[in-house]
Protein backbone atom coordinates (compact mmCIF):
# COMPACT_ATOMS: atom_id res chain seq x y z
CA UNK A 1 0.00 0.00 0.00
CA UNK A 2 1.05 3.48 -0.82
CA UNK A 3 1.87 5.61 1.65
CA UNK A 4 4.21 8.35 0.87
CA UNK A 5 5.26 11.57 2.55
CA UNK A 6 3.94 14.87 1.63
CA UNK A 7 5.59 17.56 4.43
CA UNK A 8 9.28 18.45 4.15
CA UNK A 9 11.21 17.19 6.56
CA UNK A 10 11.88 19.32 10.01
CA UNK A 11 14.91 18.99 12.49
CA UNK A 12 12.72 17.86 15.19
CA UNK A 13 12.21 14.12 15.51
CA UNK A 14 9.05 12.59 17.25
CA UNK A 15 10.26 10.65 20.42
CA UNK A 16 9.74 6.93 20.15
CA UNK A 17 9.18 5.22 23.32
CA UNK A 18 7.40 1.57 23.20
CA UNK A 19 3.87 2.80 23.04
CA UNK A 20 4.26 5.92 20.57
CA UNK A 21 6.15 3.78 18.63
CA UNK A 22 3.95 2.14 15.41
CA UNK A 23 4.15 -2.41 15.88
CA UNK A 24 1.52 -3.15 12.85
CA UNK A 25 2.26 -1.48 9.43
CA UNK A 26 5.25 0.62 11.02
CA UNK A 27 5.63 1.99 6.92
CA UNK A 28 2.34 4.47 7.60
CA UNK A 29 4.41 6.15 10.33
CA UNK A 30 5.69 9.46 10.28
CA UNK A 31 8.69 10.21 12.78
CA UNK A 32 8.90 13.90 11.66
CA UNK A 33 7.33 16.50 14.14
CA UNK A 34 6.02 18.64 11.13
CA UNK A 35 3.45 15.95 10.46
CA UNK A 36 2.05 15.62 13.99
CA UNK A 37 1.78 20.07 13.46
CA UNK A 38 0.29 19.42 10.42
CA UNK A 39 -2.61 16.65 11.18
CA UNK A 40 -3.32 18.48 14.47
CA UNK A 41 -3.60 22.17 12.80
CA UNK A 42 -5.68 20.31 10.06
CA UNK A 43 -8.35 19.18 13.17
CA UNK A 44 -11.82 20.72 14.89
CA UNK A 45 -11.79 17.68 17.14
CA UNK A 46 -10.04 15.13 19.34
CA UNK A 47 -11.09 12.34 21.25
CA UNK A 48 -9.75 12.49 24.71
CA UNK A 49 -8.94 9.16 26.41
CA UNK A 50 -8.45 9.18 30.36
CA UNK A 51 -8.77 6.39 33.26
CA UNK A 52 -11.79 6.36 35.37
CA UNK A 53 -11.57 3.49 37.82
CA UNK A 54 -9.85 1.23 35.71
CA UNK A 55 -11.88 1.61 32.82
CA UNK A 56 -10.85 3.47 29.64
CA UNK A 57 -12.96 7.04 28.94
CA UNK A 58 -13.30 8.34 25.53
CA UNK A 59 -14.75 12.17 24.88
CA UNK A 60 -14.60 14.01 21.94
CA UNK A 61 -13.78 17.64 22.87
CA UNK A 62 -12.03 20.55 21.87
CA UNK A 63 -8.17 21.87 21.55
CA UNK A 64 -5.71 24.13 20.58
CA UNK A 65 -1.88 24.04 20.35
CA UNK A 66 0.94 26.68 20.69
CA UNK A 67 4.62 25.25 19.68
CA UNK A 68 4.65 21.93 21.49
CA UNK A 69 1.70 21.98 23.46
CA UNK A 70 -1.48 20.74 23.43
CA UNK A 71 -4.50 22.72 24.93
CA UNK A 72 -7.84 21.44 26.11
CA UNK A 73 -10.42 23.45 28.46
CA UNK A 74 -13.65 22.60 29.99
CA UNK A 75 -16.01 23.46 32.59
CA UNK A 76 -14.42 23.41 36.17
CA UNK A 77 -17.48 20.96 37.21
CA UNK A 78 -16.60 18.52 34.47
CA UNK A 79 -15.30 15.12 35.89
CA UNK A 80 -13.09 14.34 32.47
CA UNK A 81 -11.14 17.21 33.30
CA UNK A 82 -10.82 16.48 36.67
CA UNK A 83 -9.63 13.27 36.51
CA UNK A 84 -7.08 14.49 33.56
CA UNK A 85 -5.98 17.71 35.92
CA UNK A 86 -5.25 15.11 38.68
CA UNK A 87 -2.04 14.61 37.12
CA UNK A 88 -3.50 10.65 35.36
CA UNK A 89 -2.32 9.92 32.42
CA UNK A 90 -4.41 10.79 29.22
CA UNK A 91 -3.98 10.16 25.83
CA UNK A 92 -5.65 12.77 22.85
CA UNK A 93 -6.08 11.36 19.25
CA UNK A 94 -7.07 13.49 16.13
CA UNK A 95 -7.89 11.86 12.84
CA UNK A 96 -8.90 12.72 9.76
CA UNK A 97 -10.68 10.27 7.39
CA UNK A 98 -9.20 11.26 3.53
CA UNK A 99 -10.56 8.30 1.67
CA UNK A 100 -12.69 5.17 1.42
CA UNK A 101 -10.29 2.09 -0.16
CA UNK A 102 -12.60 0.08 -2.36
CA UNK A 103 -10.55 -2.67 -3.14
CA UNK A 104 -11.29 -6.54 -5.08
CA UNK A 105 -11.18 -8.07 -1.81
CA UNK A 106 -12.98 -7.97 1.25
CA UNK A 107 -9.84 -8.19 3.04
CA UNK A 108 -8.17 -5.29 1.33
CA UNK A 109 -10.94 -2.90 2.15
CA UNK A 110 -9.37 0.03 3.91
CA UNK A 111 -9.59 4.49 4.80
CA UNK A 112 -7.08 6.64 4.06
CA UNK A 113 -6.34 8.67 7.04
CA UNK A 114 -4.28 11.22 9.05
CA UNK A 115 -4.20 10.73 12.82
CA UNK A 116 -2.01 11.72 15.77
CA UNK A 117 -2.15 9.75 18.66
CA UNK A 118 0.08 11.68 21.96
CA UNK A 119 0.76 10.29 25.38
CA UNK A 120 1.09 11.95 28.38
CA UNK A 121 0.47 13.55 31.84
CA UNK A 122 -2.01 16.66 31.40
CA UNK A 123 -1.35 19.68 33.22
CA UNK A 124 -3.78 22.31 35.26
CA UNK A 125 -2.73 25.77 33.88
CA UNK A 126 -2.52 28.10 36.57
CA UNK A 127 -0.83 31.14 35.28
CA UNK A 128 -2.98 33.90 33.98
CA UNK A 129 -1.34 34.37 31.15
CA UNK A 130 -0.71 31.04 29.79
CA UNK A 131 -4.50 30.10 30.65
CA UNK A 132 -5.44 33.17 27.95
CA UNK A 133 -2.95 32.09 25.74
CA UNK A 134 -4.11 28.60 26.11
CA UNK A 135 -7.74 29.73 25.43
CA UNK A 136 -6.87 31.83 22.57
CA UNK A 137 -5.23 28.80 21.02
CA UNK A 138 -8.73 26.64 21.47
CA UNK A 139 -10.85 29.35 19.56
CA UNK A 140 -8.27 29.76 16.80
CA UNK A 141 -8.36 26.33 16.05
CA UNK A 142 -12.61 25.49 16.09
CA UNK A 143 -12.75 29.23 14.77
CA UNK A 144 -9.72 30.62 12.84
CA UNK A 145 -10.04 34.36 13.12
CA UNK A 146 -12.64 34.77 15.79
CA UNK A 147 -10.71 35.79 18.99
CA UNK A 148 -10.02 39.11 17.90
CA UNK A 149 -13.70 39.23 16.71
CA UNK A 150 -15.15 38.15 19.66
CA UNK A 151 -16.18 39.55 23.72
CA UNK A 152 -12.65 37.80 25.43
CA UNK A 153 -13.94 36.27 28.75
CA UNK A 154 -14.60 37.80 32.00
CA UNK A 155 -13.34 36.92 35.45
CA UNK A 156 -16.17 34.81 36.22
CA UNK A 157 -16.07 33.05 32.79
CA UNK A 158 -12.32 32.38 33.38
CA UNK A 159 -13.44 31.13 36.83
CA UNK A 160 -15.73 28.52 35.38
CA UNK A 161 -12.94 27.47 32.85
CA UNK A 162 -10.55 24.36 33.44
CA UNK A 163 -7.13 25.14 31.11
CA UNK A 164 -5.40 21.65 30.94
CA UNK A 165 -1.82 21.49 29.15
CA UNK A 166 -0.26 18.07 27.15
CA UNK A 167 3.30 18.36 25.99
CA UNK A 168 3.62 17.50 22.27
CA UNK A 169 6.38 15.07 23.91
CA UNK A 170 5.48 11.57 23.43
CA UNK A 171 3.39 11.04 20.45
CA UNK A 172 3.38 8.70 16.98
CA UNK A 173 1.38 10.41 13.01
CA UNK A 174 0.15 7.62 10.92
CA UNK A 175 -0.90 8.21 7.74
CA UNK A 176 -2.39 5.76 4.51
CA UNK A 177 -3.24 7.30 1.69
CA UNK A 178 -3.05 5.83 -2.23
CA UNK A 179 -4.98 3.19 -4.06
CA UNK A 180 -5.87 -0.45 -2.72
CA UNK A 181 -3.19 -2.76 -2.04
CA UNK A 182 -4.97 -5.94 -3.53
CA UNK A 183 -3.07 -9.32 -4.21
CA UNK A 184 -1.48 -10.10 -7.69
CA UNK A 185 -3.96 -12.87 -7.99
CA UNK A 186 -6.89 -10.60 -7.53
CA UNK A 187 -5.58 -8.17 -9.66
CA UNK A 188 -5.25 -9.91 -12.64
CA UNK A 189 -9.17 -10.65 -12.05
CA UNK A 190 -11.64 -8.15 -14.04
CA UNK A 191 -14.50 -9.66 -11.75
CA UNK A 192 -14.21 -6.43 -9.46
CA UNK A 193 -13.69 -2.33 -9.62
CA UNK A 194 -11.35 -1.12 -6.84
CA UNK A 195 -10.46 2.77 -6.03
CA UNK A 196 -10.53 5.06 -3.65
CA UNK A 197 -13.66 7.63 -2.90
CA UNK A 198 -12.03 10.58 -1.21
CA UNK A 199 -13.58 11.98 1.67
CA UNK A 200 -13.76 15.79 2.55
CA UNK A 201 -14.84 17.83 5.18
CA UNK A 202 -16.45 21.43 3.99
CA UNK A 203 -18.22 24.26 5.39
CA UNK A 204 -21.62 25.47 4.26
CA UNK A 205 -22.88 28.57 4.30
CA UNK A 206 -23.03 30.29 7.38
CA UNK A 207 -26.28 30.61 9.23
CA UNK A 208 -26.71 34.19 11.37
CA UNK A 209 -28.13 33.28 14.62
CA UNK A 210 -31.66 34.23 14.46
CA UNK A 211 -31.34 36.74 17.44
CA UNK A 212 -28.91 39.38 15.82
CA UNK A 213 -30.61 42.78 16.36
CA UNK A 214 -30.01 45.35 13.47
CA UNK A 215 -26.84 47.03 13.08
CA UNK A 216 -24.90 43.76 13.93
CA UNK A 217 -22.09 43.53 11.40
CA UNK A 218 -22.86 41.31 8.14
CA UNK A 219 -21.22 37.47 8.43
CA UNK A 220 -17.54 38.15 8.61
CA UNK A 221 -14.83 37.32 6.03
CA UNK A 222 -13.13 34.56 8.22
CA UNK A 223 -16.39 33.01 8.52
CA UNK A 224 -17.90 33.11 5.26
CA UNK A 225 -14.43 31.96 3.34
CA UNK A 226 -13.57 29.73 5.93
CA UNK A 227 -11.32 27.45 3.78
CA UNK A 228 -12.34 23.38 4.05
CA UNK A 229 -9.71 21.37 6.52
CA UNK B 1 -28.63 26.50 23.74
CA UNK B 2 -30.70 24.29 21.15
CA UNK B 3 -31.25 20.75 21.53
CA UNK B 4 -34.11 19.34 20.18
CA UNK B 5 -34.07 15.81 19.58
CA UNK B 6 -34.47 14.79 15.68
CA UNK B 7 -36.07 10.55 16.03
CA UNK B 8 -38.70 9.04 17.05
CA UNK B 9 -38.75 7.79 20.37
CA UNK B 10 -38.86 3.67 20.55
CA UNK B 11 -39.05 1.59 22.94
CA UNK B 12 -36.11 0.44 24.09
CA UNK B 13 -34.30 3.08 26.15
CA UNK B 14 -29.87 2.94 26.89
CA UNK B 15 -29.06 1.81 30.05
CA UNK B 16 -28.09 4.67 32.95
CA UNK B 17 -25.65 3.39 34.82
CA UNK B 18 -23.35 6.53 36.34
CA UNK B 19 -20.60 6.68 33.58
CA UNK B 20 -23.23 6.33 30.73
CA UNK B 21 -25.42 9.27 32.72
CA UNK B 22 -24.14 12.67 31.81
CA UNK B 23 -22.92 14.76 34.17
CA UNK B 24 -22.55 18.37 32.30
CA UNK B 25 -24.86 19.47 30.08
CA UNK B 26 -27.83 16.94 30.35
CA UNK B 27 -30.02 18.66 28.30
CA UNK B 28 -28.06 17.16 25.49
CA UNK B 29 -28.31 13.76 26.82
CA UNK B 30 -30.29 11.51 24.44
CA UNK B 31 -31.86 8.52 25.82
CA UNK B 32 -33.35 6.45 23.15
CA UNK B 33 -31.62 3.47 21.24
CA UNK B 34 -32.88 5.03 17.91
CA UNK B 35 -30.42 7.89 18.74
CA UNK B 36 -27.31 5.50 19.67
CA UNK B 37 -28.49 4.02 16.41
CA UNK B 38 -28.34 6.82 14.23
CA UNK B 39 -25.30 8.51 15.39
CA UNK B 40 -23.43 4.81 14.76
CA UNK B 41 -24.72 4.33 11.53
CA UNK B 42 -23.99 7.52 10.07
CA UNK B 43 -20.06 7.02 11.11
CA UNK B 44 -17.43 5.79 9.38
CA UNK B 45 -14.83 5.51 12.21
CA UNK B 46 -14.89 5.52 15.40
CA UNK B 47 -12.17 5.74 18.71
CA UNK B 48 -11.57 2.77 20.37
CA UNK B 49 -10.16 3.33 24.11
CA UNK B 50 -8.53 0.79 26.40
CA UNK B 51 -5.70 0.65 29.03
CA UNK B 52 -2.47 -0.54 28.36
CA UNK B 53 0.12 -0.46 31.24
CA UNK B 54 -2.25 2.01 33.89
CA UNK B 55 -2.49 4.63 30.52
CA UNK B 56 -5.26 5.07 28.33
CA UNK B 57 -4.67 4.13 24.12
CA UNK B 58 -6.79 5.76 22.03
CA UNK B 59 -6.81 4.36 18.63
CA UNK B 60 -8.91 5.95 15.27
CA UNK B 61 -10.76 2.05 13.49
CA UNK B 62 -13.28 0.90 11.54
CA UNK B 63 -16.51 -0.30 13.51
CA UNK B 64 -19.65 -1.95 12.17
CA UNK B 65 -22.99 -3.32 13.61
CA UNK B 66 -25.75 -5.73 13.46
CA UNK B 67 -28.66 -4.86 16.39
CA UNK B 68 -27.66 -4.38 19.65
CA UNK B 69 -23.35 -5.46 18.74
CA UNK B 70 -21.17 -3.53 18.08
CA UNK B 71 -18.07 -5.18 15.54
CA UNK B 72 -14.26 -4.27 15.69
CA UNK B 73 -11.50 -6.05 13.68
CA UNK B 74 -8.13 -5.91 12.86
CA UNK B 75 -4.62 -8.30 12.61
CA UNK B 76 -4.47 -11.06 15.02
CA UNK B 77 -1.01 -9.11 15.90
CA UNK B 78 -2.34 -5.59 16.46
CA UNK B 79 -1.47 -4.81 20.44
CA UNK B 80 -4.63 -3.14 21.02
CA UNK B 81 -7.04 -5.74 19.92
CA UNK B 82 -5.10 -8.36 21.97
CA UNK B 83 -5.52 -6.45 25.06
CA UNK B 84 -9.56 -5.79 24.37
CA UNK B 85 -9.80 -9.52 23.69
CA UNK B 86 -8.16 -10.36 26.76
CA UNK B 87 -11.08 -9.19 28.16
CA UNK B 88 -10.69 -5.65 29.24
CA UNK B 89 -12.83 -2.98 29.60
CA UNK B 90 -13.06 -0.68 26.10
CA UNK B 91 -14.62 2.83 25.26
CA UNK B 92 -15.75 3.29 21.93
CA UNK B 93 -17.00 6.75 20.81
CA UNK B 94 -18.00 7.97 17.17
CA UNK B 95 -18.19 11.51 16.83
CA UNK B 96 -20.07 13.74 14.22
CA UNK B 97 -19.06 17.22 13.79
CA UNK B 98 -22.10 19.27 12.64
CA UNK B 99 -21.17 22.85 12.86
CA UNK B 100 -18.70 25.36 14.51
CA UNK B 101 -20.94 27.67 16.50
CA UNK B 102 -19.40 31.52 16.57
CA UNK B 103 -20.71 33.44 19.64
CA UNK B 104 -20.80 37.18 20.51
CA UNK B 105 -18.50 35.87 23.60
CA UNK B 106 -15.22 33.79 23.64
CA UNK B 107 -17.10 31.39 26.91
CA UNK B 108 -20.12 30.41 24.65
CA UNK B 109 -18.13 29.60 21.15
CA UNK B 110 -19.03 25.62 20.80
CA UNK B 111 -19.33 22.81 18.30
CA UNK B 112 -22.73 21.15 17.41
CA UNK B 113 -22.07 17.50 17.11
CA UNK B 114 -23.47 13.93 17.38
CA UNK B 115 -21.97 11.76 19.76
CA UNK B 116 -22.30 8.32 20.92
CA UNK B 117 -19.75 6.67 23.70
CA UNK B 118 -19.88 2.83 24.49
CA UNK B 119 -18.67 1.35 27.16
CA UNK B 120 -18.02 -2.52 28.22
CA UNK B 121 -16.17 -5.84 27.83
CA UNK B 122 -15.54 -7.13 24.17
CA UNK B 123 -15.94 -10.06 23.56
CA UNK B 124 -13.59 -12.36 21.02
CA UNK B 125 -15.62 -14.06 18.42
CA UNK B 126 -15.03 -17.16 17.23
CA UNK B 127 -18.16 -18.84 16.21
CA UNK B 128 -17.39 -18.68 11.70
CA UNK B 129 -20.72 -17.51 11.03
CA UNK B 130 -20.70 -14.39 13.97
CA UNK B 131 -17.05 -13.57 12.33
CA UNK B 132 -18.53 -13.38 8.90
CA UNK B 133 -21.50 -11.44 9.85
CA UNK B 134 -19.23 -9.22 11.90
CA UNK B 135 -16.87 -8.75 8.77
CA UNK B 136 -19.68 -8.20 6.72
CA UNK B 137 -21.18 -5.67 8.65
CA UNK B 138 -17.35 -3.79 8.93
CA UNK B 139 -17.54 -3.72 5.34
CA UNK B 140 -20.93 -2.37 5.04
CA UNK B 141 -20.50 0.04 7.48
CA UNK B 142 -17.47 1.20 5.65
CA UNK B 143 -18.43 0.91 2.03
CA UNK B 144 -22.04 0.23 1.78
CA UNK B 145 -23.04 -2.31 -1.13
CA UNK B 146 -19.70 -3.75 -0.95
CA UNK B 147 -20.06 -6.95 0.64
CA UNK B 148 -21.59 -8.46 -3.04
CA UNK B 149 -19.01 -6.53 -4.65
CA UNK B 150 -15.92 -8.12 -3.92
CA UNK B 151 -13.97 -10.90 -3.14
CA UNK B 152 -14.95 -12.84 0.37
CA UNK B 153 -12.34 -13.56 2.58
CA UNK B 154 -10.02 -16.71 1.88
CA UNK B 155 -9.22 -18.91 4.59
CA UNK B 156 -5.99 -17.83 5.13
CA UNK B 157 -7.41 -14.08 5.43
CA UNK B 158 -10.23 -14.86 7.43
CA UNK B 159 -7.07 -16.86 10.35
CA UNK B 160 -5.50 -13.61 10.09
CA UNK B 161 -8.15 -11.55 11.02
CA UNK B 162 -9.36 -10.91 15.25
CA UNK B 163 -12.93 -9.88 15.38
CA UNK B 164 -14.67 -8.47 18.40
CA UNK B 165 -17.92 -7.81 19.74
CA UNK B 166 -18.64 -5.12 22.14
CA UNK B 167 -22.75 -5.04 23.10
CA UNK B 168 -24.82 -2.08 23.28
CA UNK B 169 -26.21 -2.05 26.40
CA UNK B 170 -24.27 0.47 28.47
CA UNK B 171 -24.05 4.28 26.29
CA UNK B 172 -24.32 7.50 26.18
CA UNK B 173 -25.43 9.85 23.33
CA UNK B 174 -25.06 13.46 23.01
CA UNK B 175 -26.26 16.40 20.77
CA UNK B 176 -25.73 19.83 20.49
CA UNK B 177 -27.59 21.83 17.79
CA UNK B 178 -28.78 25.39 16.81
CA UNK B 179 -27.45 28.63 17.20
CA UNK B 180 -24.98 29.82 19.78
CA UNK B 181 -25.96 30.29 23.60
CA UNK B 182 -25.12 34.07 24.56
CA UNK B 183 -25.90 36.02 27.55
CA UNK B 184 -28.56 38.81 27.15
CA UNK B 185 -26.20 41.45 27.64
CA UNK B 186 -24.11 40.46 24.38
CA UNK B 187 -27.13 39.31 22.71
CA UNK B 188 -27.98 43.37 23.11
CA UNK B 189 -24.48 44.58 21.96
CA UNK B 190 -24.19 44.63 18.14
CA UNK B 191 -20.47 44.73 18.22
CA UNK B 192 -20.15 40.73 17.07
CA UNK B 193 -21.41 38.52 14.40
CA UNK B 194 -23.26 35.35 15.35
CA UNK B 195 -24.49 32.03 13.90
CA UNK B 196 -23.26 28.35 12.95
CA UNK B 197 -21.49 27.44 10.11
CA UNK B 198 -22.40 24.15 8.98
CA UNK B 199 -19.80 21.25 8.43
CA UNK B 200 -20.42 18.29 6.24
CA UNK B 201 -18.39 15.43 5.10
CA UNK B 202 -18.69 14.37 1.72
CA UNK B 203 -17.16 12.24 -0.64
CA UNK B 204 -15.40 13.26 -3.95
CA UNK B 205 -15.41 11.71 -7.41
CA UNK B 206 -13.95 8.33 -6.92
CA UNK B 207 -10.68 7.58 -8.04
CA UNK B 208 -9.99 4.27 -9.83
CA UNK B 209 -7.24 2.29 -8.99
CA UNK B 210 -4.32 2.93 -11.29
CA UNK B 211 -3.69 -1.06 -11.71
CA UNK B 212 -7.53 -1.67 -13.05
CA UNK B 213 -7.26 -3.97 -16.14
CA UNK B 214 -9.17 -3.87 -19.10
CA UNK B 215 -12.32 -5.38 -19.03
CA UNK B 216 -12.74 -4.16 -15.61
CA UNK B 217 -16.14 -2.80 -14.89
CA UNK B 218 -16.68 0.98 -14.34
CA UNK B 219 -17.21 2.84 -10.63
CA UNK B 220 -20.29 1.05 -9.56
CA UNK B 221 -23.40 3.07 -8.44
CA UNK B 222 -22.99 2.27 -4.88
CA UNK B 223 -19.84 4.06 -5.41
CA UNK B 224 -20.30 6.30 -7.73
CA UNK B 225 -23.73 7.71 -6.06
CA UNK B 226 -22.92 7.41 -2.54
CA UNK B 227 -24.45 9.91 -0.24
CA UNK B 228 -23.01 11.91 1.77
CA UNK B 229 -23.28 10.87 5.85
Amino acid sequence: MSSTSTTPPSTTPLSSTPRSSLGRLAERGRTDRADLYDVLDAGIVCHLGIVLDGAPVVLPTGYGRVDDTLYLHGSTGASTLRGAATGLPVCVTVTHVDGVVYARSVFHFSMNYRSAVVHGTARLVSDEDERMAGLEALVEQLAPGSWSHARLPDRKELAATSVLALDLAEASVKVRNGPPGDDDSDIANTAYWAGVLPVRTVFGDAEPAPDLIPGTPATPDHVRTRPPR
